[in-house]
Parts: structure tokens; sequence; C-alpha cells
């Protein structure tokens, strides 16, 4: 990571953000932000790939996704935060990307055929989903992105991206476009409210940035624990017990949290108990996100104001790289 | 065919036009822009799905198409003549629409099936060129066109387009894009000089509107005629014979060309002969055309304003439309 690295990053905007979120990327991006030139995409278009028939709820996302961000600390003077489907130029490289991919290659991309199998879409899967890795690699190599923070499941979108690049630069004999590196963050992916691996808007089980004190409360109270630990004084399992997963990603006090687990493994705590130290900590961590967001949320006309200067500043950029790319594909006819 | 009409039709510029291209659609379109609102596209982006890499050639195929166009009459202050790629309303249409196509029903499009076939790409099928009659419903759409010229052929694609209007509507409630139909024209199509029923750049078997006397001169000289008229003294065939298609799409002279057709049929006319008369009347067609593309060649700075004026048009247009489309989505973030 160097000042000259350039980092894309990003979120579909199909609701509000969880501490899923948080520990996965947010956080890094208030640190990254120090060190690199950082763009953060709300992926409206990307989104619309497999939402196009909630549209609005995309719409609505949209102004969701940018008030988190600001609440955790993503400084739009540092990070430029735009809005996809308001860049023209993400959709134009598109276009010319699309003809130096396969359509044999876009089937076999590991990510996406898994992806096909989780949302169910069989034979139904629409051309636009199909092609989103296209549509990525636009958004990447538009800012010349050098570093893209993602999850080891979408290395294989890093490695589409790269063979485009590579593709481009050879067939038009150019060097314009710039090869990317997957940024995999070494933190363990914090598990949902139910115990399963993943957070997920869909699958309900995540508590969100902008979830009232009241509904921590209740989605910790009913938190999944170690189902064996029926009685106080049974011992319990810490590994692969969401509350002490989400101590180790939000609590400061590592002593008290170490001897929690302890006390927890050879028996005698309660589950309610670790709960009620776990609500504390997260409403500690949440209290200062909520009352920024609770500030933010009575000028919504200054967020769409600052969307709309990090989307020019993003048009600045990806213009300037597509009008490079038409230049080196001959097709600058006005130049 | 009523004032009210919006005709979309447009080229690929793969190289230049030749007399298959007037009898098929230039002279079709000199007529229509007295009657409708018609849109000439130069169709680089749709060029570019199977030439990626010839994009050189596409660029210089620009301004040949365009010489090629004012040369046969049509006339810029009645068409808006533009450059798909430089209207990025058309990109971003097309990504909207991919949404609401399935990957399994652009496999199975007859005429991009047949294409594939005809390119020989095999496994080897860009993306870009599998999708492109989703491209093609954003050109259609993107000006409202209600006619598109196309060959019998060419159906399935404005099925396509219609099929992508009606889940667009259906999908965001509103009648915001319009149904288009083919128009169909009922002349036949102009053989090759080798014979060949179709007329090709690629074929090699085409007189261009810019060839000089002399090519065309040599070409007429070679063409293909009734391989069974051996001697002059021997009866020849009509039918399918290209010498006599030529003067049926060029000659103006109805009795001379009966008269010759019925010689040529009872035997004692020669090929020679035929040539002869047919080289004269292509070259009374072409001088006209010749002495405007001469005119226009030397003074190439104002085709390109011409084209730039035509594709601010055509970017006025479309925008409109992409505008209306997003606000039918719920995605007009700062209207």
């Amino acid at each position: 990571m160097t000042k000259k690295d350039i980092i894309l990053t990003g979120d579909r905007p199909t609701g509000p953000l969880h501490l899923g979120h948080y520990v996965g990327s947010l956080k890094a991006r208030v640190e990254l932000q120090e060190k690199a030139d950082q763009y953060v995409m709300i992926a409206d278009l990307q989104a619309l790939t497999d939402h196009a028939k909630e549209s609005e709820k995309v719409k609505d996302s949209v102004l969701q996704v940018a008030l988190d961000y600001l609440a955790v600390g993503i400084d739009p003077k540092k990070t430029t935060i735009f809005i996809q489907s308001l860049v023209p130029a993400l959709s134009e490289l598109t276009m010319y990307y699309l003809n130096l991919v396969t359509w044999n290659r876009l089937k076999h991309n590991p990510t996406v055929k898994q992806e096909i199998v989780q949302k169910g879409f069989g034979e139904s899967v629409p051309a636009g989903f199909m092609t989103y890795p296209v549509s990525q690699a636009a958004d990447i190599t538009a800012f010349k992105a050098t570093l893209v923070p993602v999850g080891e499941d979408q290395k294989p979108m890093i490695e589409q991206t790269n063979e485009i690049v590579r593709a481009f630069n050879r067939t038009y004999k150019t060097d314009v476009l710039v090869e990317t590196k997957a940024h995999i963050p070494k933190i363990a992916r914090l598990p949902g409210v139910d115990g399963q691996a993943k957070m997920g808007k869909s699958l309900g089980n995540a508590i969100y940035l902008s979830d009232s004190v009241d509904q921590v409360s209740k989605k910790v109270k009913k938190m999944y624990t170690d189902p064996n630990h029926l009685r106080i004084e049974d011992p319990g399992k810490v590994e692969g017990n969401p509350v002490f997963s989400y101590l180790d990603a939000f609590g400061t006090d590592l002593e008290k949290i170490n001897e929690l687990k302890a006390h927890y493994e050879r028996g005698g705590l309660g589950d309610g108990t670790v709960k009620k130290y776990l609500l504390e900590v997260l409403l500690e961590f949440l209290e200062p996100i909520h009352k920024r967001r609770a500030q933010l949320e009575t000028d919504p006309a200054t967020i769409m104001e600052m969307l709309r200067k990090g989307t020019d500043r993003a048009n600045e950029a990806a213009s300037q790289t597509l009008s490079e790319v038409r230049e080196a594909m001959g097709i600058h006819y006005f130049s």
C-alpha cells in the first residue's frame, strides 16, 4: 500500500449496511483513505443485474448506504463516493470489453456459477448478471485501480479483469489499462446472529448500523449461542459461538473478554450475562455512529450534494480513461 | 408511413458502401427522409462486436460511409446522421436492458445463431456479439423508432427489441418505450458480380459507389453471366444472370432492356454487348454520385462537422429517452 495506490471498492445498494460490512470492509476503508486514493462506488447498476424488478429499493438504498458511509467515518474529502449508474463511461467501457471476452469464458466464471446456484436463477439467469464481471472490469480499469479489496471467493473476478486488461493492451498495442491486485483482508467473517456463517440482508440475520438501540437489544437477546449450553453450570463452547465472535470484533477490553471466554468454557457463566455485556459493547461502538447518522439524516440534500460532487470527480477520472481507451483503439473521431 | 413515423437505420462501418447498399437501403432513405423523421446511424459499436481487432478500419470507414451517404443524396438537414459510439445513452440503455433478457434467450436468437456459423466463430464467439441484439434494442428504443428497415432475415432482431420494450414497460409499469415495426422493402437483393446471391465487402464481389470508372469497367467486364451461353448465337438465360439484374436495378430505358432480354433469350446477343450497355447505364447512374463525392472529399472537416452536429442531435433525443427510462425505473437521483 503506497500513497500512489488507487483503490476501487463499494457496495450494491440493496439495503442498509450491517455490522458484517463494518468488520469486512467499512473499517478498512476508513483506514485506507489515509494511505491511498480511494474510490467507493455505490453499485446500483450492478445491483440491478439481479434486482431489476426492485429498482425503487435500489434507489432508496443509495441514500441509506451513503449515510452509513459517512456515519462510520468515510470522509468525502478523502474518498470519492459516487453512484455507478451516473458515470456513463463505465457502461461505454463495458461495451468495448464485451468484445474481448468470449461468451464461453463468461459461462465458466466460478464466482458467477456459484451465485447462479445460490440465487436459484436456473435457466432464467439475466444476461446482465452473466456479463457483470465485464462491467466490473470496466469499473476497476476506469479508475486504474491498483488494489481491489475482495473476499477470497471474489478472486476470479479480479482474474477476469486482468485478462481483459491484457487482451486490450495486446490487441491495441498499448499500455493504457492497468492490471489490478486483489487486496484480501485477513479478517474472519462476522457470522449472522443466527449463527450462520454469512450475515446477509436477505437472510434476516444481520444487525444494521442504523438499527435502533431497541432493535439491537432484541437481536442480541435472541442471538444464537452454543446449543448444548443448556444450564448455566454446564461448560459452553466459545468457538463458533457468535456472541464471542462479536465480542472479538467489537470489544476493546481484551482482558475481560478472555476472562469471560475461560469462564464460559469451564461452566458457570450464563448466556444472558455474556449477551448483556455484548450489548453494552455494541451500543458503545454504535453510539457515535448513531449520533452522526441522526445528524446527517436531518439534511438529505447535503448528502445528495456530496454524492453529486463525488460522482463529478468519478466522471472526470473515468472519462479520461475512456478517452485514452478510444484513442488506443483509434476511434477518436474528433480529437 | 406518416410524417410522425420515426425511422432508425444505418450501416456498420467496415468498408465503403456498394451498389447492393444503394438498391437495398440508400435509395429508400433518400425517399424516406421526405416522409418521416429519419435517423441514420453509423454503427461503429456494432461493427466492433466482430471486428474488435480492426478498430482502425472501422474508424476510417466512418468517413467513407458518411461520404457515400451525402453523395447519394441523404441530406443532413432532413436526416440525422450520427456515430453510434458517441451517444453514451445507447450503452447505458443496453446495461439496463441486459437485465430484462435471459442469457438463454440470447443463445437462441436465430439471426445470431446463423451469423455465428457464417463467421466461423465456433466456441470463441465474443460476448459483445451475443449481446448485440440488446444493444440494437437500445438503438431503436432510444429514438423511439416506429419503423426499422430490415431484411427478412433480420426480423428476429425486431422481435427481440419488442420483447424488451414489453418487459420494460411491464416491469416498471410505464409506457415510455415504444414498440417498433420491421419495414421490409420489396426489392430483390442485388447479386454479387460473381453471381453469388449476396454482395459483400468480404466476398470481394461488389461494385462500390466510390469505385473509379476504370474499376467499374473492369468489374463489369469480368461479370458472371449465363455459364451455358458459350457462343453468341446460343440462347442465353436472363433469370439469375447478374448482368440483367443490374440492368433491372439501374436501367431507365425499360423498352430497350426488354428488347435486350428477348434477344438474349432467343440467341444472337453476345455478353460483351450487354455488358457494354450495362457499363453505360452504371456510369450514368454513378456520374452525379462521383461528382458530389469528389467535391465532398476535398473538405473532410465539413463532413466531420456534419457528423458532429448529427451526433449532437442524436444525443439530445437519446438522453431524453434515457432520462425517461431512469425516471420510470425510479432511479432519477437528482431530478
